[in-house]
């Protein structure tokens, strides 16, 4: 990456230029040592920025049309002059070590939008690199004037709760399917779902579409109401994503949401302990890296493990010899 | 629990004694930091106890009968005049700071034989706290010269995957259920489980017994053969705790499989990578207590929380700090 000017840097990014925030991005997302200080030296520039996007998470099962939606439902936004930045979140791909290639060419009209800026994957991370990652490129982006950050995230597991934890509204895209399907959707996402989708309520589907709606709405309906929400969400609505149908209601409800949680303290609340999380994450996640990254203690953890494994010590005994070189040192 | 004459405690556990026992277990539950270090010294003193006992790992949801399984399985094994301790793993209890009431009394019979030991949850622990003293506790049932150690645990997702990295062979109880059901099994857990006991097959349960059986076998052919595995296995059977009856067959199946996995080194090769998993679990688990076990680095981080949660300082920014006062110490 060269010699950066990070008050330059910082200075293109809050102008909103995209290659500077691709760049920037670049430099959060890289795990050596000296670009992690350059990423916090740029953290820190723009630590007065106080521009503030709606942070949108959205989550899906493959074949549900989760990009068809981002390009149809982007393109909506920035029709109405919003910008838009969408980021992905795959630790599936990451763990494979590629990134979702196509990301851009599954948006291509919404990629080549002047309001718009697309961030696919990156490669190779854990999850709590890809967390701090998402979570600093989100605050890149705010810096850079976006007014939706939209992070899409694959539906499995931890990844869901990893990206909860750093939006305002959470989003669930759902086919249309049969009632049984609805045991399938974990209880967890169920939780943390704001407006769940219904999308495909197009063609031959339309019907289907009408009918795992009600069942959703209905099913919401027995969820005991969280102090985060006005009457009447979590909600279930229909949307084609091929026909741009539905996409203006469901943003008018994303921003009664927003506005409801803002004037009732939520917005600010939500993310004061969504910041104070990420802070203890980043330091546990900075502990544990030292067993990986200090090599002499790597070096000393792999050959008791060897002990261990051959039964010449007990985990627990060879344990406490390490945490006491730790504490000790 | 006052002055502990160790290598007494530890040649009254070698005899078999199961209030001496009962103490040990006690000793690896408790948090205090004394405590700690004596259960380690006893590890010590019993760290040249070669027995192995069988290590069973059961899992199975709230109302499948596995009290009921337990009780009849180890009646079962103790009339052929086996050894057999019954610990339990309950996170949910611990996380509301209850013991599961009631362990001995709903295995009243079981309880009372002399062969047997029975452990309800320990309060109060989080699940690293858990896996510690269940790894620990399962390593004072062998000293004790136990032939069966069963770990019962909830059907809740990690503790799963804990009690399984710890034992040496893992049950599925299911009850009998119509064919959308199988959906609802995690996948995670199929692919845990090495035999699959689908309960409740007598009285008028017993035709969808099996038939749920044999969904459960189809299903498991489809999965590919694991190498920890001779032919036929994972299988599906089915049993009646009622009754009594399949016990038998799945005593002799599992003893089948233990014995395969002896001959082909798998046993041995599987408790080497456990023993040096929970070694390395033990060295981060340990390590990230400090941050609330060291009250001035506690008091720290909770001062420094706030400021985040205030918007004063960036996550990134504060924890950096954090870690460089940690290294540097």
């Amino acid at each position: 990456m060269g010699t950066i000017d990070l008050a330059d840097l910082a200075a293109r990014v809050k102008a909103g230029e995209r290659r500077a925030l691709a760049r920037a991005i670049t430099l959060v997302e890289s795990a050596r040592a000296d670009h992690r200080e350059e990423a916090t030296a740029l953290a820190a520039e723009l630590a007065d920025e106080t521009h503030q996007a709606l942070r949108i998470g959205l989550s899906g099962t493959p074949g549900v049309g989760k990009s068809t939606f981002i390009e149809a439902f982007g393109l909506f936004l920035v029709e109405q002059g919003l910008k838009v930045a969408v980021l992905a979140v795959d630790p599936s791909s990451a763990r494979s070590g590629g990134s979702i290639l196509g990301d851009k060419t599954r948006m291509e009209r919404l990629s080549r939008h002047p309001l718009a800026f697309i961030r696919p994957s990156p490669a190779r991370s854990h999850l709590g690199g890809v967390a701090r990652r998402t979570r600093e490129a989100v605050a890149l982006c705010e810096a850079a004037g976006f007014d939706v950050v939209l992070i899409e995230t694959v539906g499995v597991g931890q990844s869901e709760t990893m990206v909860a934890g750093m939006v305002d509204l959470f989003l669930l895209l759902l086919a249309p399917a049969g009632g049984d399907e609805l045991q399938g959707v974990k209880r967890g996402i169920m939780e943390i779902a704001d407006i769940i989708l219904i999308n495909k309520a197009d063609g031959p589907l339309k019907d289907v579409a009408m009918r795992t709606c009600a069942d959703y709405a209905g099913a919401l309906r027995l969820l005991r109401k969280r102090p985060q929400d006005p009457e009447g969400f979590p909600k279930a609505m229909m949307v084609s994503a091929v026909e741009g149908t539905g996409l203006e209601v469901a943003w008018e409800e994303m921003q009664t949401l927003a506005k409801w949680r803002r004037e009732h303290g939520i917005w600010d609340q939500t993310r004061a302990e969504q910041a104070k999380h990420w802070f203890e994450e980043e330091v546990r996640q900075g502990i544990l890296a030292q067993l990986t990254e200090n090599k002499p203690l790597a070096a000393r953890m792999a050959r008791m493990g060897e002990e261990v494994a051959e039964g010449k010590r007990s985990p627990g005994d060879a344990a406490s010899e390490i945490l006491d070189a730790l504490s000790g040192s």
